[in-house]
């Protein structure tokens, strides 16, 4: 190990920062207890101050009659598109959700378990521009769109493809969803989402889930989570209702996410926030089980701040994470999965606001005890950008989240007392038998991080975390190598797509 | 409020970051509860494994003989200088240090409470060298350490000056504790950290104290904590010795930190460097409850992990958060204060890496209960480098800290019910009454954070957290206002100086 330790030119550091990591297990297990901010007063306040809210003033959906109908027949009040649920009646709905599933991805190895003590990474979300270092920003692509499942496939530390990783805005409004959904399928082999973004968009999903997995396999299985979000305050819009609607049938997970910006969508507090987070949550996730009763669905968070002096969207807040925090007790009592957290900020660079707001969310996030955690990497700028460089920076946060949830190793080989015996005081352990033989495994190694001293660092050209992700992320690209997909299931594929996009009307692109 | 937010040109955004924020509380009391990652078997799995260490390697005490005699007089088996413990004798001794102490400031309402619920925040400690964006790095000078107090002093989120905030290379090695001791005194009112060097500047340090706490207060009060490390593994050298022997004797608060990187002085595993950090930290403590019973004292950790690949300390690992939660479990079952964390990184820059690393480790110090955090604010290379760009981004870190310290709000105000029903369904709450009577102080504001849209920060240069942290400093510096010393102190501390300066030889510089 002395020789390992002396070696340490620029290409030796270069080599071992390039060096693609051992995937360890396809998502992670946690062994760390959860924060409880609320104690079981809280919870109880806010869950009595949920259904008086969902009593009293009600949901909007806004439908075009079926779902007012569904809840007209399980003895909701609906008056218009306002429905209100006695007391009681959506707690009732929700028991038969799962508490926890496995989503399956074509290649089983990579298949997850979505609750429970399971924690997923996902990468970011919905991002229209995208942005690297020589590049700047720019509206995304799907070449952009495509790097970025190349990224997350390679990458050991993301459990997930995702689905919208950026918005390949060169592509038609209508059709794209085809494209996107097809580079999920073809490029990684991890677990994905489905379109969201009308009916018919997540009924294609479907269908080509079905091409892949298997039609009768995909009615009983999970192969997709498809983000809902609620148009908070206390409404759903028919677009998200539709695909709702479609993937709970299918029995497709729904991640039923009230969007929040405290201050804005919600009262400034957070007991109030989480007030309203839990009535929209509730009201959605009944919803799926009303379509089709045990259809998976993970309880969704998406809840930060609002700058007072502007107005604009704020990350990795005290406020934020202890919305985070609270709403994980809230979605742990009624049984189900949790979604939230990630690498969330609102800076435009990948500076070190980036990255103060990004690991506050992050290690706020593993406290939680989320189990799906959409925008584990590559966000930026409040979700408007996808970033080249903060994708592989956050992977590389991620791959540590591992190590952390796996907690304490109490066995022999943890407690050492043979190398406290053998090293006695004043010596060092570099060279003991222990260190020896846990080499290899011992701590989690960075791909981006130069713990060098400043003299080695110049030497290496002075560069920041920012230059040296974009080295990384080349590097990644330049050796992506796709997974086998059968070629009679891609011709399927792309026959499917072909005809879909001869269908659909090119007027509104 | 839409007039407020409406209010968005440059001059007003560069006004509301340079506004003084108003000094909320001296420390932070906090409501949330602790990470706690090891269960009652593998504490007494450590603990039991911390006593067989103590009992068959031991410690090593590098003193002139008074510390080994008095070894030998409470029952350890002192042969040269290594002492070995029976199991229960050091737990025993330790059980007369107190639980919680308030140190005194020379201003009553920056008195702090080290202990219990209680967080204090110190800066950074120990560098020699210092940065910023338009200097570089340089060897750090007087002058710097008086910036760096007068920093400390102004933000509402440090609630200690600390002591050596820099290294004033340009004083004589010898020296220069009496020009650090004073410029705290003098430049801040906020409490600070005695000399630790040699036995001599800390009895200077105590000398200076009782000038301007009188004699007597300091012998009964604590107005120093002074920062005692072991060199491990398992060693305490003459020197922190001596320091020890003089700040426990005046019943000044003594931090013994086992200082640890994992990997080079202790075993690579977390359960291993737990157990040797418990036998050091419980040997130091015990040893200022033999000198004087009763005498406050802080159980210390400065512990990290190396680079299996370089050698290299590494901070914000996975690995150092761990060893920081559970070293804060053991302290709290000695019923002792603990001191860990900070905002520690090993980036050369105050780029991502830096940021990172330090809010890693930052979350994970407010998560374990720390109580005394010295390296709040500042830190940068592993610690040999004081930025001012990264003080001031750190602080605006700690001041989140106290917000998400402060739990959530059950109170009528805090559930907003009221709002929720003014608002319903599909509206927005940025004008409502509550959002209204809560505005100033609905969230944390940043002082750092752009949240601005991309076409805003352009219009404001397009700069990244770094620049605009300098600009900060450079603001606050120029707005200092000394608090206010009593004439005859002043008189009092100089003269000391200037006898104690003549008398001290000018070789050893």
């Amino acid at each position: 190990m002395a020789e390992r330790i002396a070696r340490r030119g620029r290409a030796a550091r270069r080599e071992s920062r390039a060096a693609k990591p051992v995937m360890t297990a396809p998502y992670i297990t946690r062994t760390l207890p959860t924060i409880e901010i609320l104690g079981e007063e809280g919870l109880a306040l806010i869950e009595g101050n949920a259904d008086t809210l969902l009593q009293e003033i009600g949901i909007e959906f806004r439908d075009d009659g079926e779902v007012l109908d569904r809840w007209r027949g399980v003895g909701a009040d609906v008056q218009d598109q306002r429905v209100r649920f006695p007391k009681g009646l959506l707690r009732q709905l929700i028991a038969t959700a799962p508490a926890r599933f496995t989503q399956h991805a074509r290649n089983p190895t990579r298949n997850v378990l979505i609750g429970g003590d399971s924690t997923v990474f996902a990468p970011v979300y919905g991002s229209p521009f995208v942005r690297d270092m020589e590049g700047g920003r720019r509206y995304g692509t799907i070449e952009d769109f495509c790097n970025f499942v190349k990224l997350a496939y390679q990458s050991p530390y993301i459990h997930h493809s995702g689905g919208t990783v950026c918005e390949p805005v060169d592509l038609p409004v209508n059709k794209r969803h085809l494209d996107m959904v097809y580079s999920h399928l073809k490029l990684s082999d991890k677990p994905f989402m489905g379109s969201v973004t009308a009916p018919e968009r997540a009924q294609d999903s479907v269908d080509m889930a079905k091409l892949v997995f298997g039609s009768e396999f995909v009615d009983n299985n999970v192969v997709m989570v498809n983000l809902i979000n609620a148009n908070s305050p206390m409404m759903f819009d028919g677009t998200m209702l539709g695909a709702l609607k479609v993937y709970a049938r299918h029995h497709q997970a729904c991640i039923v996410s009230p969007f929040i910006l405290s201050g804005a969508m919600s009262p400034v507090t957070v007991a109030g926030t989480l007030t309203q987070l839990l009535a929209e949550a509730m009201a959605g996730i009944a919803l799926t089980q009303v379509i089709r009763p045990g259809a998976p669905v993970i309880f969704g968070t998406f809840v930060s701040s609002i700058s007072m002096q502007s107005g604009a969207p704020t990350f990795g807040t005290p406020e934020s994470n202890l919305l985070l925090l609270g709403a994980a007790q809230l979605a742990r009592r009624l049984n189900l999965p949790y979604r939230s957290g990630g690498s969330l900020c609102a800076s435009k660079l990948t500076d070190a606001q980036a990255a103060y707001e990004s690991a506050a969310t992050l290690q706020t996030t593993m406290n939680s005890g989320a189990n799906f955690v959409l925008h584990g990497a590559g966000w930026l700028e409040g979700g408007l950008c996808s970033s080249y460089e903060k994708f592989v920076m956050d992977c590389d946060q991620l791959g540590m989240m591992g190590v952390y949830a796996n907690g304490v190793d109490l066995s022999d080989n943890g407690q050492a007392m043979d190398a406290i015996r053998e090293v006695g005081p004043g010596g060092h352990y570099l060279g003991c038998d222990h260190t020896q033989s846990n080499f290899e495994q011992a701590f989690y190694r960075s791909g981006i991080a130069d713990n060098n001293s400043v003299e080695q660092w110049e030497d290496d050209g002075g560069l920041d975390a920012t230059a040296r992700a974009n080295t990384l992320w080349k590097e990644m690209l330049a050796r992506y190598q796709p997974p086998t997909l059968d070629p009679g299931i891609d011709d399927a594929l792309n026959d499917f797509i072909a005809k879909r996009k001869a269908a659909i009307p090119d007027a509104a692109y």
